[in-house]
């Protein structure tokens, strides 16, 4: 028996830390939340989860498609130590008030802004300051992504600068609604908010971020410029600090892993979660190090890489195991996040050497 | 301890293939075959699937990632009583010679020419007339889905007239050299050549295809116009037939399916094989009858359609079980395929019974 | 001195409209209206074309943006002999009261339906019957290249059955905010709605359409299958009539048009209009004919195929010319379509004979 | 009567060269060169254009499509004072001794090695240093819109350091066999070629660059950091030095342009070449000075920025006029560039200004 755990929502993030919860040694998943039937809703049903009525669901839907609904969410609420809301962006501040009057601890979404939650969480970044609070906030995919590299990043060299241009997906897969078909688009906020947001978690990480959106559905791309103050060693002492860290990927050069649809074959290929990829993923072959100054590429899985962060929220602020990299391990494990049997370091040769330490020359 | 298998080729289809004859209860999977190491390679290694050396592999290649080689394609064709040849298209006829030398039974797949082996293939369509060939050929995706059909249309009403429109994907998701990007492209055969491919399964069925390439890798679309020579009750009768045979997926209208993407999406909440869809799918608002005329929709997975089918296709040239029926059900429920507990039969009312049996009038 | 025309909406439709009008000989743009500045009212004003506020437009961003207002819709409506609706769908109608109480005649588009005025209309195919009409609707893209093709087809052999999928594309290049980016959507109406609206233009012809929706700008591709009553005497007496007929543009095999990418691409070489193909784009080794069953693809220009149908309606309404012909011919002069000294006629062989009447018979 | 020039290869650029400098008062375009008839050929003869054999071509293959052949090659060189190379990657250089035993003046394209020519070219970068060369090359499309922007920053404010992330699109719209069709493909050159391609033109300019292919076929877009030595007075200052420059194009907010789409759609709606937008274009509201740090987008035009470079190219060589600027103001002329009637500076007042100069701050 663990602690029981409601996910309010059961769209692309909730399906997905409903599955996380449930494979949790030390949870249990007690119901998910859905308006109206659908695909998924059926998902649910056909796994066992016990389907509840969301806020302005519709019953007799429900009952027309023959999906069984077990209650309301005020019931379900009633039933749980604490919910995690997927709902949809700026939904969750509307439940705030419910979940209050509920007396419950709350995960919210990085949809949500920062204000809605006590603290803005990343495991790898803070676990620490947000032991014992009522309310978090998971930050957003790609804030998740940025915050986890500079918990490998400023500790070890410390960031001078960094700068990333996100290029930003689309929609997701099914986001049959969403364009552009054919274009780029730039965000014309600049700096773009991933930035501050990345400072809810490193407030004084000196970081500045643009944006644009291009029509894939796969995953973000970041493209990194980092400054450090004191320099690494060589470009592979920072892949083996990544390749150190849980819930980073590196792709060696052999694997031909030449862009973001080869990252989610692999994915698929894994099997782990709706074929996710819940890692940073960075490539051997993708960055330099020249003096002081890193640029490398990492791409992040927008469906999923929350998706372990919630479930660490969760126990953190039940204060369920006593530290950061406890949680982390034991979510991983029951995920199947993890050391692979195969080393992915190659080989070391002269050439190999000379093509991560980099051939250009920037002053 | 089941029949050996060897499966030569690694790829989208030789990878399924493998995973899918190593879940199946008669079956022993002995090796797997690769020309140089990769993603997929080292998949293949965290399986424990062994590796063995394509024809003209690079082992040096296999050394320098430090992913083990279990030997050559001949060591491994010694080892088996039946090769799959899942290798690009047009490999599998030089291969050929290899095959009879090694006295081998092989199954080839549908890029290569009808004529590569005895008799092509459909489990739904001939398994009987396929027991106990020396040499195979399951057909391409496409015309696996059409023979899928007629299997279904044919005995039961008769198809006087069947006309299809196949959207075409332009790659599969991990093709990232394949295009366009942006149009329509026909394809300048009239008609296609799908028919007569089909007709090597059903000799006499009156088919004419017609195929235009879009910019998707998810899934093709078959746009189906059927005559029937003996007219079927209502279109309910039709769609039961289709929820009635294994490999068959229909979706109900309150499911929210609304193309390809979201029935990708469904592969992946379901999570078998690497998040494929086996069946056919329609949809029970995507079909239509008009007195003997009916038009529907079909969607076929072009990765997986034919996994099933490659294992079917072992036990009937290994005659390892009496009928067609009994392997497809064997396969089946190895993979996890076959019925849910949630019917998608919606209830039964005016407005969708309009719906079905359709509107305008068409002579 | 031409006769007066307004443009009401000056979007993907109107501002072509617009130009093709300022082009006639016997018609005078009097002015086109916008509801907020944009690049397309700053090109207007630089063509010279008086800017007027729409209905709902904001007179204070035009000043903001230097853009110059000629004066409001009402006041344009008072110095026009004739109207063109190019508002978005359903809006042309909500402005029916307001051309009727200025007593203006008005084309409408095809977004709206069929009723909202007197006669739908396309110019190959009903010029007569809607000479001196008060409202017409020029039909959709879709439809006004299928009435075209039957004005060819339909008098020559005579039209026992056609079917026609739509391979449709997503969005307009700019319309961004549209998708899908990645799968096929099949369009649940089956038949689709296309076929009765080329009734209001051929009331009894027998056709049926079916559509999907893939993530594509540049063109819709129709795939035909067309049973004539009486057959053809060869595929190249078909090819020779689209070719004698105004506003079809056949490609001959050796242009090497490989698709609608290509298609676009001479458009652009062309240099007409916004580098448009107002014309129905068929293919020389895009057509087979097989007894009495015609097999063709037909692209169709979405942006711009109801451009010169608006001239001609424009010119049927008031009366202008004797007949459809004369009013083709002059609008077709005034915009640059038409004979191009290049024959793409073929040199005649066997082999192309050969391809041209088809490999496959079909019973 | 102007020079002679020939214009070998009668591609993307290849036919927008022709067409521009069959528009120049000082140039005569005496033949075009193709390999094999194609919509594009036919174009050509259309515009009048002398066609001739290319050195592989298929003369047969011509007279079957009834396309005049004017001669080789050979016979074209003969009668020329110059040429320009428009032939696909790599073949410029294998055509290098040809032009030399014509003793003819040659102008490269950027797809070859710098070392093709005596010099590489930029007209706004280095016009007077190429006076007079017998070779020239015309840097690629990336690298002449970063050379043009540093043409406007370098002298004014000086660069400290400069950062540019190239988003860049898979293939030219008719380039229907390339992808990706769904996905980022990092470019694992680190940093990328296009910074020490500049270098050709502006040797010290500290610039490094990275780059990521995604699936449009429009336009690429450049994320752009410039850390300046000598900080501007305001964003506006950076605007206004870009407007006042010739192939600069700044769009305003209240046009609406919010992405490649929008611009090709204005200058579709501008129609300028084939319907092109030649010049860099830049966003007023995608630029953001902060202190010494401006980051700005633009949004370079792959097929068409470097037409006008080709013709300034020929009057560098042939020394036509005394210095750049007027080379540049006669071909701008020419081909109908240049200053619109609407100015783009929107009315200035206290947001707009608190917009441009930024709200976040980056140590």
């Amino acid at each position: 028996m663990g602690v029981r755990v409601a996910v309010n929502g059961f769209g692309t993030i909730g399906k997905r830390v409903a599955d996380a919860v449930a494979k949790q040694p030390d949870m249990e998943l007690v119901g998910v939340t859905k308006t109206r039937p659908s695909f998924e809703g059926r998902r649910a049903v056909e796994k066992g989860y016990p389907l509840y009525l969301a806020g302005n669901g519709d019953r007799a839907a429900f009952e027309a498609a023959r999906l069984p609904v077990a209650g309301t969410l005020a019931e379900l609420l009633s039933e749980v130590d604490i919910v995690v809301d997927a709902t949809p962006d700026g939904v969750g501040r509307q439940n705030r008030a419910l979940y209050e009057s509920a007396n419950l601890p709350v995960v919210y979404q990085g949809g949500e802004k920062a204000d809605v939650a006590e603290v803005s969480f990343c495991a790898l970044g803070n676990y620490a300051a947000c032991r014992g609070k009522r309310s978090l906030r998971v930050v957003s995919c790609n804030t998740t992504g940025i915050a986890r590299a500079a918990s490998v990043l400023e500790p070890r060299w410390g960031v001078e600068h960094w700068e990333v241009t996100l290029v930003r997906r689309a929609g997701d897969p099914a986001e049959t609604n969403r364009g552009p078909v054919n274009g780029i688009m730039p965000t014309f906020r600049l700096p773009s908010h991933h930035g501050p947001d990345v400072n809810t978690i490193f407030p004084d990480l000196p970081i500045a971020t643009t944006a644009v959106v291009v029509p894939t559905t796969l995953m973000h791309v970041h493209v990194n410029h980092v400054r450090f103050r004191r320099p690494p060693g060589d470009a592979v002492e920072i892949l083996d600090a990544f390749r150190a860290t849980p819930r980073f990927h590196v792709f060696a050069e052999w694997e031909h892993v030449d862009g973001t649809p080869q990252v989610m074959e692999y994915a698929r290929d894994r099997g782990i979660g709706f074929n996710d990829m819940m890692e940073n993923v960075l490539w051997e072959n993708g960055l330099r190090l020249d003096g002081r100054d890193a640029y490398f590429f990492q791409a992040i899985h927008q469906e999923s890489i929350v998706v372990p962060e919630n479930v660490d929220a969760i126990r953190a602020m039940l204060d369920l195991v006593p530290d950061g990299p406890t949680s982390i391990a034991r979510t991983d494990r029951a995920l199947g996040l993890g050391a692979s049997p195969i080393t992915t370091r190659p080989t070391e040769g002269p050439a190999m050497a000379h093509r991560r330490r980099g051939r250009a020359t920037l002053k």
